[in-house]
C-alpha cells in the first residue's frame, strides 16, 4: 500500500472540431460510431481544458471530478468506464514490477478547467474526457499511445478519443464487437499543414437543442437517409478528406467539410421528429462564407456546424484578410477580434440581409488555428495539501 | 375556316399541396420526374386559379395570356409546349369531323385570375396550368380524361397534372422517355375522405429563395443523399400514403406526411449549395404541431412544406378545435380567421418561445379542406367583344 503522499499529473488537452461528421453508435455503451469521422485538433492557446489528476490514501473514499470548481457526477457509466479501464492498466503494470507503488485502488480526484465559457455551446466534452484520459494515464505513468488512450477516451465521450492528436486526426469506427479497433490515428500533424484557421461564430442559441447523445439514436432508429450516409457518402468523405489533408489542398478540404456539415445536418432534419441545429443566424454564415467563396472565385472558406448553431469557419493562414477581416469588417465590435491582429476588410459583397441576421445574432468570436494534442504541464489545480486551488 | 366568333369556355382550378413530394426531374424538357408524388387537392372556395380561355379570328395572330390583369410571356417552352398538345389534339378531331369550326389554327386569348394574392407564395402554377390546360380543352371540346390532360398540364408545371383532379391524387412517374406515361390518376376522390382540413400560415418570407424548378436540379446533381429518396425513401412513402388515404388512417397518414416533408428538406440543405427553404418560423410551426399532437397522445396533425416557409397543417374536420382552435388561441388577430367559424382554444400547452417567433413571423392564415377538381364555368372573363373584363 502506498503512503500518505499524494500521486498527481497535470496536462491539457485540445477541443476538436470534426470535418467529417461523427453522428450515430452502433454500440451505444461503448460509444462505437456507425462511421468514421476526421477532425482537426484546436489550439490549446484559445480552447483548452486544463486537468490535475491526483490519487492519495488521504482522499475520501470516493472518486472526485471538479469542474470550473463544481462538482460532478463520477458514477455514470461513462465516466466510470474511463477510470476502471485507467485503473486495470496501471494495476497490470503493478503486478508486473513490484518496485511501482500500489495507487491503482487509490481514490482518484479530478481537478479540471476550461479557459473558454461553457456557455459558449461549443463541445468541451472532447477536451474535458481527453484531458482526464491523458491526466490519469500520466498519474499511472502507462506507456500507452495516443491511440491505446483514444479507445478509452472514446468511451467517455466519442470525439474525445481525437482529441488525443492534435493536428488532423481520424476516428477509425472498426468493425469488432468488443470496440478494440475503433480508435484515434494521425492523418497528419500540424505541422504538416500548420496554416489552417479557424473562425468561430459563436451564435446566441435561446436554448439548447437536442442533445447530441440522444439526438444520434433518434436519427440512427428514424432517419430513412441515414443509412446512405453511413454507408456509402460518409466512406467517400472520409477518403476524399484524408487526400485533401495529405495534399493541403483547401478546394477540396473546404468542399468535403461544406458537404459533410450539410449532409449530417440534413440526416438531423430527417431524423423523426425532426432536429434542427441550425438557425437562422446559422444559415446567415453559411451565405457569408458563400459570398466569400464567390468573390474570390474559388473555395478559401469552409463553414461547418456541431450540433448546435455555431459557425466554424475554416481557411487558411494566406487567406486571412479576405476571409477572417472581411467577417471582421461586417461584425466590428463583437468580443474576440483582439486576440489576433486581423485588420478589417470591406464588407460590401456580403448579402446585406445575412450581415444583419449576422449583427443581431452572433454574440463573440473565436480565432484559432489548427494545434498540437495534449501537452503535459508542472501546472497544477491542487494546492500543496492536495486540495483544488480556489480560483 | 371558321368566322368572326368567338369560341370560348371557363374552367376554375384547384390548388394541390404534396404529401409525397415532387422534386428532381429526369427530364427538364418533358418535366418527367425522378419519383412518384401524391397530393391533396384543396377547395376552390378558398384557392383557385379561374381561366377563360378562348379564339377567334378577330384576335391578333399572336396567342395571349394575361394574369391577374399582366400580360404573361407566352414563348416559354413549356407554355408553348401545352398549347401545341392541345391544338394537335383539336386538329387530329377536325380531321375526323369536317362539320367541327377549324378552330386549332386560331389565335388563343388566355384569361387567368387568382382568387388568393400571389405575394402569400403558394405554388399557384399548379392551379394556372391546369385551368388553361382544362379551359382550353373544353374550348377544343376534346374527349381527353382528366389523365390524358394530365400528360398536357406537367409538361406546363409537374405539380399541374395532380390539379387536373379532385380529392387525392397520385403522380405516377412512369418510366417511358416520351413521358406518355407520366400521368396523374385519382387515388381517391374528396367523398371518400372529405373531413380533410388544411390551415396555412403564411408566413412573411423577406425573400423568395432559389426556385424549385433550378433548385430541384441542383439538389439532383449535388446531394448524395437525393437518389436513395428517389430510389428506396418516396416509393416506400407512395406506398404506405395510398394505404393510408385508402384507410383513412390519418395517423399513418399525418407520419408520412411529416417524415415526407421532412425528407424533402433534408435533401435540398444536403444541396451544395445547400437550399433552406423553412426559416425559424416553419420550424416554430413544426414545433407547435408536435405539441398538440403531444397533447392529443397521437398524431392529429401533420406539417408539411413546399418549395418556402408557408406551412401547411392537415387535419380532421373532428379535431378542429384541438389543431386550428389552438392555434387560432395561439395567433388570434391574423387575418384569414374569419373564413370559417372556428373557437379559440387554450394554447397553454403550445412552446411560448415557438408561438412568440409564429406572432412575429406569420402574415396571415387560410382556412380550407379537401375540394374537387377543376370545373366548368359559364363565368367568362371576357367581355362580350372578346376583350378582358377590366377588374
Amino acid at each position: 500500500m502506498a503512503g500518505q503522499e499524494i500521486y498527481q499529473a497535470s496536462t491539457t488537452a485540445p477541443v476538436n472540431i470534426a470535418v467529417v461528421k461523427y453522428w450515430g453508435k452502433r454500440d451505444p455503451k461503448l460509444n462505437l460510431p456507425t462511421n468514421s469521422s476526421i477532425s482537426v485538433t484546436l489550439s490549446q492557446s484559445d480552447l483548452r481544458t486544463h486537468t490535475t489528476a491526483a490519487c492519495s490514501s488521504k482522499f475520501p473514499s470516493e472518486d472526485t471530478l471538479l469542474l470550473n470548481s463544481s462538482p460532478q457526477d463520477t458514477s455514470g457509466a461513462r465516466t466510470q468506464a474511463c477510470f476502471r479501464e485507467l485503473r486495470s492498466l496501471r494495476s497490470a503494470l503493478e503486478a508486473s514490477d513490484f518496485s511501482l507503488p500500489k495507487i491503482s485502488s487509490l481514490p482518484l480526484r479530478i481537478v479540471s478547467e476550461n479557459n473558454f465559457p461553457t456557455a459558449a455551446g461549443l463541445a468541451s466534452s472532447a477536451a474535458g474526457f481527453a484531458a482526464l484520459v491523458r491526466a490519469i494515464a500520466d498519474l499511472y505513468q502507462l506507456p500507452a499511445s495516443p491511440t491505446e488512450l483514444s479507445r478509452i477516451a472514446r468511451q467517455g465521450s466519442g470525439s474525445a478519443c481525437r482529441s488525443l492528436f492534435g493536428g488532423y486526426v481520424a476516428w477509425q469506427m472498426g468493425t469488432k464487437d468488443d470496440g478494440s479497433d475503433s480508435l484515434a490515428v494521425e492523418v497528419a500533424p500540424a505541422s504538416h499543414w500548420p496554416t489552417m484557421r479557424a473562425l468561430i461564430l459563436v451564435v446566441s442559441a435561446e436554448k439548447k437543442g437536442v442533445s447530441s447523445t440522444s439526438g444520434m439514436q433518434i436519427t440512427v432508429a428514424t432517419s430513412e437517409l441515414f443509412q446512405r450516409r453511413a454507408e456509402v457518402v460518409v466512406p467517400k468523405h472520409m477518403s476524399e478528406m484524408e487526400e485533401a489533408i495529405k495534399a493541403k489542398d483547401f478546394e477540396k478540404f473546404g468542399k468535403v467539410t461544406m458537404m459533410e456539415s450539410n449532409s449530417f445536418h440534413s440526416v438531423c432534419s430527417d431524423t423523426f421528429p425532426p432536429i434542427f441545429y441550425l438557425n437562422d443566424v446559422s444559415k446567415a454564415a453559411i451565405r457569408v462564407v458563400e459570398d466569400i467563396n464567390k468573390k474570390a472565385g474559388k473555395i478559401i472558406a469552409a463553414y461547418t456546424f456541431d450540433a448546435g448553431p455555431n459557425a466554424v469557419i475554416y481557411y487558411e493562414e494566406e487567406n486571412t484578410a479576405a476571409v477572417a477581416g472581411v467577417v471582421k469588417g461586417a461584425l466590428e465590435g463583437l468580443d474576440g477580434w483582439q486576440s489576433r491582429e486581423i485588420e478589417s476588410q470591406d464588407a460590401g459583397n456580403l448579402d446585406a440581409r445575412a450581415v444583419q441576421v449576422l449583427k443581431d445574432g452572433v454574440s463573440r468570436v473565436i480565432l484559432t488555428q489548427v494545434g498540437e494534442g495534449p501537452i503535459s504541464t508542472k501546472d497544477s489545480l491542487l494546492a500543496a495539501d492536495g486540495e483544488a486551488l480556489k480560483k
